[in-house]
């Protein structure tokens, strides 16, 4: 391999994550302006703003922490797993603690409006990503942080984990775009169609998530950018191999 | 490996493989009835009748088919690949095409009723996921159905390809979502938060999509269910792997 590719995938790799975390930071920005500027600012009191606590908790908690928790995996893929997997749970603790004060937002406001709960595509679609988000963390906590299961159930468990938290990081994002159609659909009725600003800036909040995931989904599924290999990592790699493939093990 | 652990392999696959099928042809026969029992059935004159044409084709093609030409790779994956390249972009091909008319419909029903274009997310992201699937066509025809680029070229397009199919399968379920949420806020405005079955019905619709672009996701990513080798992928396997790995070639 010419010398200067190592360089030049790790400068790629380097790029594409300074693009996400600004695409991330924007759409956190983005949502306070909308809900800040153009519905009022927010409050804890069972009026609209407090509603607007759910569009800015939901991308940051359940999109922006959940796509960096993913990603602690590729940007120090060199440090000790113990201490990643750490991170990557306290992010997503981080995560879940937000998400949950989002829900609660919109549950208060619903309720003090007399507005029905759960009737929505938007609701079903948050509730499952939200009760999915709460079962991944609980079902990683156990099989790889304070390790119950064998490490052959952990090593089967691996990859659904990793294809289940891309999931999720998408259903949360898909949940966010319902939400901006919904709230315009419900607030700028008449101006939507006539290219109002709020519209316009929400629409290209919803485009905003879309390239976040777009891009976390990339750095997550190149396997370039993959973990190093580790003692740990090489030993599951060996069950999991010889038990699906019954080929040589080798590092992942 | 356990001799039953091949045989437990393929029979999950296949029970996956079929339950993708079924929610496929169920998402197709939901849109199918929500038009046409719902919301007045189909024709082709400019009226909201030939709208109903719209969310048809784009369920139909833009997921359904383009989901089932994803998974051409793994359902055939012993057929020789020039083959399965052909029936990819054959079904591809279809799904181009039903997404184009219902493109027209949705244009010709704005035109007709006097409502603006393109100012709704829905809108912004259904455009973008046809411009980029019309775009991944013609790419995917003259990398790899007509190759006109060097075997390096082309295999380093490989996954970037695969990456972008799955996106845009991704990209066109989210766009139909939102699709469904705005069709039920203009429809069934007073009676959706009272769970109007018409509203029960689109939900259900837009969980089915969900589920059936979780499936293909599934199958098309877990390494088992991967293509078998064949002469000409190994070949592109020992530039790629020797250009970006330095290791030694073996096949995909």
């Amino acid at each position: 391999m010419d010398d200067s590719a190592p360089h030049l995938l790790h400068s790629i790799f380097a790029w594409l994550v300074g693009a996400s975390q600004v695409l991330g930071v924007a759409s956190v920005v983005l949502t306070g302006v909308w809900m800040g500027h153009y519905r009022g600012g927010f409050s804890w009191d069972g009026s609209e703003q407090e509603f607007n606590l759910h569009p800015l908790c939901m991308v940051l908690g359940l999109v922006f922490l959940q796509g960096d928790a993913i990603l602690v995996y590729r940007v120090f893929r060199s440090e000790p797993k113990k201490n990643l997997k750490l991170l990557h749970a306290i992010i997503h603790l981080l995560a879940l603690t937000l998400s949950i004060i989002g829900f609660v937002a919109v549950f208060d406001f619903h309720r003090a409006a007399k507005i029905p709960d759960m009737y929505s595509l938007h609701s079903w679609c948050g509730m499952a990503t939200l009760v999915l988000f709460c079962l991944q963390w609980v079902m990683g906590l156990l099989f790889f942080l304070f390790p119950v299961a064998s490490s052959w159930i952990r090593a089967s468990y691996l990859p659904i984990h990793v294809f289940c938290g891309l999931v999720l990081l998408i259903m949360a994002i898909g949940s966010c775009l319902l939400g901006i159609t919904e709230k315009l659909l419900f607030s700028i009725t008449s101006t939507y169609a006539l290219f109002a600003p709020e519209g316009v800036l929400a629409n290209i909040l919803g485009l905003l998530l879309v390239c976040f995931g777009m891009l976390i989904g990339y750095l997550t599924t190149r396997k370039e950018y993959r973990c190093l290999p580790n003692p740990e990592e090489e030993s599951l790699s060996v069950h999991f191999k010889t038990l699906t493939e019954g080929g040589s093990p080798s590092s992942p």
